[in-house]
């Protein structure tokens, strides 16, 4: 059965690997997806000759790139060539159906709100992810705002349980507000202001929830501001790559327990992954006017893979129209 | 080689699990430390026939129990016979060096606060811990006070430096601030406010960390808010929790991988310990005058064993004498 047929723009320049690591992954994501176009954006050298060798795969040519240290609007308003913000343009042209960068969040961020635009009732975006724990659970925002006021954890409390309907399946999403305790007075003052508005405004609120709720089976979506999001991400990541160590470790560390790891490692491997953020390839910003997803800056051929199929996933479910929908 | 003798109190009544636990708990903490004396406080029928069948052990009996619900400043001020004020009362009046509590957190640290104390210079406690991790990293404010100004922040810091270097034994510890990104202009303004203040008034600090750095081995000492260290906290326990759960699973789904999970297990169950909150036992609540170490309320004999010798051993460390004199 062909899928729909989808034209996703690749930033080439984006993370912080040289472009033939993100390159590959397109190429990865061509042969896996025959029905997916790819345009990838980057410096002439780099992109024109990788175009030319490739079936369904289009090279835009820019001269600048951003690099994760620049202030994001500073260098969305001045770098007019770069590649976010060529890539962004040429989603809001209707040229790409959707844009996927390994590059800097903030500067993504900057150009999709300022180039693609938000959707209408939305005031701030925000990245969001579904992850793969004992049943999948949407978290947002894991890292667009670090400061949040309850009107915007109530719209990504809307926007997260619509992504859970649509692209994780969930009919009747329970939402949760990620908190320190399970009772409802529970949290600092601000978590308190959010549990408020999140009970007289959103239908699909069930009450908090705690960080050991992420990769449980208690809720669907879980909010929270984009730096508590943030922190929660990446300590469940330096968690999953402290313990895979320590588990191949511990079967190094003697014969019988390197013949166990030999005949456990097929699995080991899956499991690695599942959590290493390969395997979501990116986070999608929810909120914009357009399919945007943002990758790791520390990317691989496989993530870069992920995030472009996702993006291409979105697109042909389109996932901004039925957001849109759900939110107004 | 005998350690100095000492005597903690271990609340009975604390925690999820029956009194019944909490003892089992305390019986295997005084056959491994032949120098440790311990009262239980509790209702008299739970701890009488305890303390007249174990050596070393006394019982203090009491009428009321505060139970996780409750408003812990209501709960402290009305239940004056309830086994968290009775048994900080011991350590107060010098009956016991250290408490041991899987009670209700808030409620510890108020019956601390008022009726221990703080530290001078000292505005509120902390809840303390060193992760296991490639290297150990103390990691506070893990949930005492949720709302924190900077100047709390900076106090967390001379006392996490401080608990480095007594409990851990590491020089020259490299404190850094728990954030959203490496680069000094990152985070919430909040977060930003606090790097200010870390880097004008604490010597150790050496930057911002993140989430990853938690298990890693670039930091020493990491602080942050009560709210945002419980979650991290707890996200790194259902990480590791989901985790081994699915390497069992992995071990169970072929014949191929039960003699390989079987062959691995005795390393497989020392990890899952390592990191599920058994092995530290508690958290220290660093900052009040006197030891008092906060048990998980899911706790298990184990958990309690632990805690109880993590009180003595930082009664026996001058823990708090030593955290005042490097605070003044």
């Amino acid at each position: 059965m062909s899928a729909k047929p989808v034209t996703v723009c690749v930033d080439a320049l984006g993370g912080d690997e040289p472009p033939a690591v993100v390159l590959e992954g397109v190429a990865l994501a061509l042969e896996s997806d025959p029905d997916l176009s790819v345009i990838v954006v980057g410096t002439d050298d780099v992109v024109t000759p990788f175009a030319a060798s490739h079936e369904r795969c289009e090279a835009v040519a820019c001269t600048q790139s951003i690099s994760m240290g620049e202030h994001p609007l500073q260098a969305i308003r001045t770098k007019r060539d770069s590649s976010i913000v060529v890539g962004s343009k040429l989603v809001k042209s209707g040229c790409a159906q959707g844009f996927f960068s390994a590059g800097s969040t903030g500067a993504c961020m900057a150009a999709a709100t300022l180039l693609i635009g938000r959707i209408p009732g939305i005031d701030r975006p925000a990245l969001t992810l579904a992850l793969p724990g004992k049943t999948p659970t949407v978290l947002l925002d894991v890292g667009a705002n670090a400061d949040c006021k309850p009107l915007n954890i109530v719209q990504y409390g809307h926007m997260g349980c619509a992504y859970a309907r649509i692209v994780v399946g969930v009919d009747d999403p329970r939402l949760g507000l990620l908190n320190i305790g399970s009772e409802d007075t529970k949290g600092s003052m601000e978590a308190q202001e959010r549990f408020a508005a999140l009970r007289d405004s959103v239908p699909e609120f069930v009450g908090n929830a705690e960080g050991t709720d992420i990769l449980g089976d208690s809720f669907d979506v879980i909010v929270t501001d984009g730096f508590t999001g943030n922190v929660a991400l990446k300590t469940l990541e330096g968690t999953a790559r402290f313990l895979m160590s320590e588990v191949k470790r511990a079967a190094m560390a003697s014969t019988k327990g390197k013949i166990g790891g030999a005949l456990l490692s097929g699995q080991l491997g899956d499991l690695k992954q599942r959590l290493s953020g390969e395997m979501y390839g990116g986070a999608v910003l929810l909120g914009v006017n357009g399919v945007v997803v943002i990758g790791h800056g520390a990317t691989s051929p496989r993530a870069v893979c992920q995030g472009t199929l996702v993006s291409a996933n979105a697109a042909r479910q389109d996932l901004v129209g039925r957001i849109s929908a759900a939110i107004s």
